[in-house]
């Protein structure tokens, strides 16, 4: 007993004695340096003044995937893929000229076409699409809207934000920080009626996103698929009064805080519905950033170009998968994944079969959203329009042509094809052709089988809506 | 009761039930897209095939400086102005044409250069400098021993791993994969003593911990100032057997990986010491990725250039605070701080009184670090050699002239400097000269200042050593 109480003496002089030294004495300083480390080397150096806290919780208790890509370098193709998983090649959703689909564009995802939503709701799931569509103009072709495509319920402009310019906005004007309310007539619509024109694109984050609590609450009780395409951070941009004129990144800023809380709402709304454990969010991108738009555009950090182009800062975007529960907490899938594999997903995570009556170009990624194995993709295809730009097998990315994304009318054409290992470098500076003439037979030899699966599909983007003659 | 019975019974269904239902019902599934979102864009997308878990562990826990600065865009001037608190210029540790000291350079950081070491060692500090000093070459100038500017103990390599190529070396063996020990010559030192030549390269990181783990264990019941320069990742890169050949990223990953792990190392050792809560650790890099190493060099992520340039990607460095205890949890310091920060930082925690007979360049950063309030700093500048290309007042940074960091061989000259809002447009690729008058004359008034502060000192980067006469 005595020795217990002497030890016990000794241990509280020994941690007071430490403790009051630690205080006394000034602290030790350890400085790390580190000799060439770039900025951009390190995972937790992101962009400097764009903190996004829901989105990096999200992807701290879920799967970032760096080597996540889109299915294309523009809008209506990436989102036509996305819900049919298929390359858009296939659809007759892109166009070498034009791109994505207009205003007054004519044509439409067509009927032919099995989207996500049509199958789900196959098997009994609630489905809503809240936000831009860009797959049809329902004002000059009703077979356009996606009430025709398996949506039950839909709310949103039915394309860019951009494409009603007014006469009174300026050249350019959606690079402009500054904007006007006048300069843009986009309409807004709740199912097939038009609820607002010019719609206000200030509120409009928060509304699709109230609009999306609401669906996830009508819904609690059957299974429910909810897309949510956010109109921003596309340009001309617009935040509400809570985010406006707050972020030092400027209305971009703004933008995506507003967007990164729009995803916070949608995960608490699941967490206090009792449903996060039954459902898989996935967030992503249509392309890359936007920059030509200058400050007004985004950035794809230590990606080569950005939207419109086949260069990696193109097509690769941000890929965070959340289901607790389901999914390991802070697990990274260095492996590629596509939007198009959401479709095949989805659709075998909901029991429904995959189509077998056409190419479907999405994999089940499953394994990889859950840790239990991985997926044997052949190829990877980068499309601008209808022209194959590049593939990739493995690690290796072929580039048979480059363009930037806008500003030079024709690609440069690579007679033996540029070569990227991406896995080392990302960034695509370093051509390592010469090294590896076996990658480059392995991947034309893949180019050859997809080219085998490849049906000619009219462009649903080229024939546009007259205007109306002017009044004399 | 009866009632409780019955409430409990039917919270009980109810729970069952809905757990029932989540189970055998398949998943809602949300996807949420954004519109032109770049890769970029989030805080959470970093390089991606370079997981570093301690740095990222060490920034979560604490202050990532996201507009951290190094004092000068390569590595000799760099770490003057780290240790002296002092732009390179007023120590001469700069020249245009040789940019740094060689491995024959008879030039010295000058003796009446006060280091933090010095300043830290008159407190009754341990001091040890383990890794590249880049300092001086005391082979032929005993003066330049980092045991002359107040470290008691040095461990590591006199300059950067590249300086003693031998004839074996082919032309630009620094950017190559594969290296053979065979084409370099450094030497490696313990105080004074050469104990290896040339030195093993691939086992360099892990006896750099094995020393750092050493010294603090060895200097624990005082407090200690251990400065830790990384050889790496400067080329040629070479990693222990742990760590060669793991990473995707190849040679470059391995390394980076390793220098995480040795972080990692001197973290734990803190803990397990029980002085972490005792202890500022301080991560940061002398400068920007060396970008002509193609594979071999890093990424300066979304900043524009790379070492060698005043482009914030030559300059703008992780800067990574850890203090448990002291420095809070997961917070950003999205304001301007630098490498000769440290200096006077360290100085003010250690009770030191900061030099007066001399103009000191750092601040006391403390209020970022703890939290506690702002910093008000007049300007910073950014030199290439003796020369003031940019300079930087509240968000706004002015180039006077530019020029990449490597190839070509004189600057462009701005008689309109370039003006970039860094907080809008961290890479440097909108100028906003014309919006902004007057930003460019508050610029000009704060250079006219920081001139009026400088004296002229030689340069002591120009003499060498001559080779000795060959044997006939």
């Amino acid at each position: 007993m005595i020795r217990r109480v002497v030890l016990l003496a000794a241990l509280l002089f020994t941690s007071f004695h430490a403790s009051s030294a630690a205080d006394s004495r000034p602290p030790n300083i350890v400085i790390i340096l580190a000799d060439d480390l770039g900025y951009g080397d390190l995972g937790c150096y992101g962009p400097p003044t764009i903190p996004t806290p829901p989105l990096a919780r999200m992807a701290g208790d879920a799967h970032p995937f760096p080597e996540f890509s889109s299915a294309a370098e523009v809008c209506t193709p990436s989102r036509a893929a996305l819900l049919t998983g298929r390359y858009p090649i296939r659809s007759g959703m892109c166009h070498d000229q034009f791109r994505v689909l207009r205003n007054r564009s004519l044509g439409q995802l067509p009927a032919s076409e099995i989207t996500m939503a049509t199958a789900l709701k196959a098997e009994g799931y609630a489905t809503g699409c809240i936000g831009k569509w860009h797959l049809g103009v329902w004002e000059f072709n009703p077979g356009g809207h996606p009430r025709r495509h398996g949506f039950d319920y839909y709310f949103g402009l039915p394309h860019s934000n951009d494409m009603n310019p007014t006469p009174a906005a300026p050249k350019g004007a959606g690079k402009l920080a500054e904007q006007e309310a006048a300069w843009w007539n986009a309409p807004l619509y709740r199912n097939e009626e038009l609820i607002e024109r010019p719609a206000d694109q200030t509120t409009l984050t928060r509304r699709y996103t109230e609009e999306a609590v609401k669906f996830i609450q009508a819904n609690k009780a059957r299974p429910f698929f909810l897309y949510f395409p956010s109109t921003f951070p596309h340009t001309p941009l617009f935040a509400s009064k809570d985010f406006a004129g707050k972020s030092p990144r400027g209305i971009y800023g703004d933008v995506v805080e507003e967007l990164d809380a729009a995803v916070g709402k949608v995960l608490d709304t699941l967490r206090q519905e009792k449903l996060a454990e039954n459902t898989l969010v996935f967030f992503t991108s249509d392309n890359g950033p936007w920059l030509i738009m200058n400050q007004q555009g985004g950035s794809a950090g230590l990606l080569r170009d950005g939207k419109g182009s086949t260069w990696e800062g193109g097509m690769r975007v941000p890929g965070i998968a959340w289901w607790p529960g389901k999914i390991k907490p802070a697990q990274t899938q260095r492996t590629l994944a596509c939007t198009m594999d959401l479709f095949t997903t989805s659709l075998k995570l909901a029991g429904a079969e995959v189509p077998a009556d056409r190419p479907i170009d999405g994999l089940d990624i499953r394994p990889l959203l859950f840790g239990t194995g991985t997926v044997a993709r052949d190829a990877y295809f980068f499309y601008r329009g209808t022209r194959l730009m590049a593939a990739r097998v493995g690690d290796f990315k072929a580039h048979f042509m480059t363009q930037p994304g806008y500003g030079q009318p024709k690609p440069d054409e690579h007679a033996v094809p540029l070569l990227f290992n991406l896995k080392v470098d990302a960034s695509e500076t370093f051509n390592v052709a010469t090294n590896h003439p076996a990658v480059l037979s392995q991947i034309a030899q893949a180019v050859e089988r997809h080219k085998a699966t490849l049906t000619p599909a009219q462009s649903q983007l080229v024939e546009v809506q007259p205007l109306p003659e002017k009044k004399q």
